[in-house]
């Protein structure tokens, strides 16, 4: 991994130079939350620990880094050689990943001298914020999908690619089959899944043409997508092969009134026995669609879920702030209107009624409770859990959750009582 | 660079080694183009050629890529040979960076043999979606700003570090004065600004003491943030110690009623004389709100434009593509519903009246346009214009953009016109 120590503002920096300067490197604890939730979210999942600590355990600054930082005229010369023999030795305390959170609980906080974890703000934000929104947005998508299969399409659109990969990454999480991606595939061990696009279709002189080529060198993973030039005659097509003995797993809807061609569709298979074919739906959905059409019995077997899931588009950010909340050892709060902040290392204790979450209290810190002491002095403590175990502790977490918190719609606001009370 | 082979979709390959195995290798063209434009987007700014070119160049399969894909049981040995030996060698048309563009204007063409411009299609999409999305924001910016200095605080709520990067580049070429982002500013020779956290305030006891620290750090660069406790108050403090000879460029708002705040600091400074004291105001701010506060006076000098720029909150993503539109020197578009497309490779003929853009033709591709050759068989033609002059090409397109265009809300669509007419 290339250094990512300049992936950071300015402000970073000069801060740390300036805590040195007037002598403050006592102990200081930042902690990363969400303030409030999106309009349209009524949970968040945590997610992005594994980038978080990968990316922590190769910060450093490089020699060309010192460089281009020297040319700017801002830091002293000892100042470059605290950074030139900066690594990772704080304490982290985090919530897994794959863990319901809600608003001011605390998904990451970062102990260590003042300067060092300041210096992280930037890194850890990025990190945590961009993978909780999506494993948040993901989520969704698997409440609305009633266990159809879910297939991430998004990399196109999403902004950047290691958007593409951390998104691949959080849907995976919280229920999706696989990926289309094949970086995201290869280094996270997910399925990859794809059909083929319309121009493979429009290649061919006859739509049929392509149909059986690409199920001659796919013969048992050919799903045909069928709405190209007109979705019925396309299915028909489709049939056509498959009277013939041709295998096709499942055909792809991407445009047009999707509930009621699927409905055709599934008709038109099933008459002739065909009722194995699967549909396979895309083209600019995201929860709202699959609830909707699945809550009138559309006929739909796999989403593929692209642009909107990776973008976020219905709430593309999350207002997630890293703050200082103790330096040595005494409370420190902002009183900056409506961006408040609580002082103290926290825990969260989770409270039960009936099996389900009743509500959070979120503590000055003790151990036993959502908060865990991850890395001592930058050193990982335990192993950090597979992507599999992860997507377990998401779906036991999802059978805690209220069930009106499972709307896609804002409901009440579940209660997190903040205490000074250990 | 990091070979970025794999930031594809699976079908991407399956159709290529379909393609290949049909004997369809011949020549196609494939179109980057923007359907339509989000609702709230008049017009849209070419960009993100140089970040698509670095990775064209690069563009390989390395072992451990061939390896992955080879576990992946779906393709034959022929065809990961021939991924093996692949380069980018095909010929690129684009429209350069910094352009003014609408719908259904070909921003890439690229021509070659089929199974190899097929490939390129999420790379493409992915990097120009990103690039066009952010410069069509920031521009936004730039306008509502009138002639105010504006700089990219986004990295933190980007949707990764990619986004961070290339969101500092799109917002400097659209008049940005440059970001806080340091790895963009070393790799992109862009101005860093910063200023300083909440969290530097909140460790010393005084927040005077605080503001006096930083000042003694960085006697030439100081921007004290002045809203962490009440601002009013933090204003004064920060004229206490220009009373006292300490340099300050500037104060920072990130909170509060920022109009009414502006005008009481503004005032403040200005009844001791301290006439060239900044007020910089950023937190949760875009375009809207630019626009909003300068339009009744506010005497804001610098806006520090984060989140919502980054994420391009407002409008997420484009509607943009890459299609099939020339095989074999044979016209093909498809005819799916709300999705249809136009065939031929092509060029854009941009029509001015009165100094002002007026209407564009697209028509089938010749010399003379907006589009331009950029690369034959793989080898770029020439340099790639600086930042700086694609900067000036961004500046001579706003000042013939029609006025209403000009405008923050949607007004009447610009005119495109699609001609089969050369």
């Amino acid at each position: 991994m290339p250094s990512t120590a300049l992936l950071t503002d300015l402000y970073e920096l000069t801060m740390a130079q300036a805590y040195l300067e007037a002598g403050k490197r006592g102990r200081a604890v930042f902690s990363l939350f969400v303030r409030k939730l999106p309009e349209t979210r009524n949970f968040l999942v945590s997610c992005g620990l594994e980038p978080l600590l990968e990316h922590l355990q190769s910060f450093r600054f490089t020699k060309e880094d010192l460089k281009y930082l020297k040319s700017l005229n801002l830091f002293k010369g000892w100042f470059l050689d605290y950074l030139e023999a900066y690594e990772f030795r704080a304490d982290l305390y985090a919530i897994g990943e794959g863990r319901i959170v809600f608003h001011n609980e605390p998904l990451v906080q970062v102990e260590g001298p003042l300067p060092e974890v300041q210096l992280l703000e930037t890194l850890v934000i990025n990190l945590m914020h961009y993978n909780t929104l999506l494993a948040s947005k993901s989520a969704r998508c698997y409440i609305a999908s009633r266990g159809r299969t879910l297939v991430d399409f998004g990399l196109r659109r999403a902004h950047g690619f290691d958007a593409g990969l951390y998104g691949a990454r959080a849907s995976y999480i919280t229920g999706f089959a696989g990926t289309s991606n094949l970086l995201a595939g290869k280094r996270y061990s997910l399925p990859v899944f794809g059909t083929m696009a319309h121009s493979f279709v429009m290649v061919f002189e006859e739509e049929k043409e392509a149909f059986r080529s690409f199920a001659r060198s796919f013969p048992d993973k050919t799903v045909l997508l069928i709405d190209t030039y007109d979705t019925l005659q396309g299915a028909k097509r489709a049939l056509e092969l498959l009277k013939e003995g041709v295998r096709v797993v499942g055909v792809r809807i991407d445009s047009g009134d999707v509930e009621r061609l699927s409905r055709e569709v599934r008709a038109l298979f099933d008459r002739e026995g065909f009722r194995d074919v699967k549909i396979v739906v895309s083209g600019g959905l995201e929860e709202r669609d699959i609830d909707l059409w699945l809550s009138t019995g559309a006929p739909i077997d796999i989403f593929g879920v692209g642009t909107k899931l990776l973008t976020s588009a219905d709430a593309p950010y999350l207002d997630i702030a890293y703050k200082l909340v103790e330096y040595e050892g005494k409370p420190k709060f902002k009183l900056s209107p409506g961006k408040e902040t609580f002082p103290y290392k926290r825990q969260v204790i989770r409270h039960y009624e009936g099996g389900f979450m009743s509500f959070d209290l979120v503590v000055p810190y003790k151990e036993g409770g959502l908060v865990e002491l991850l890395c001592k002095e930058g050193k990982l403590l335990r192993p950090l859990p597979s992507l599999k175990e992860i997507r377990e502790v998401f779906m036991e977490e999802l059978s805690k959750l209220p069930p009106e918190l499972k709307s896609l719609e804002k409901v009440a606001e579940y209660k997190v009582i903040l205490s000074e009370n250990v």
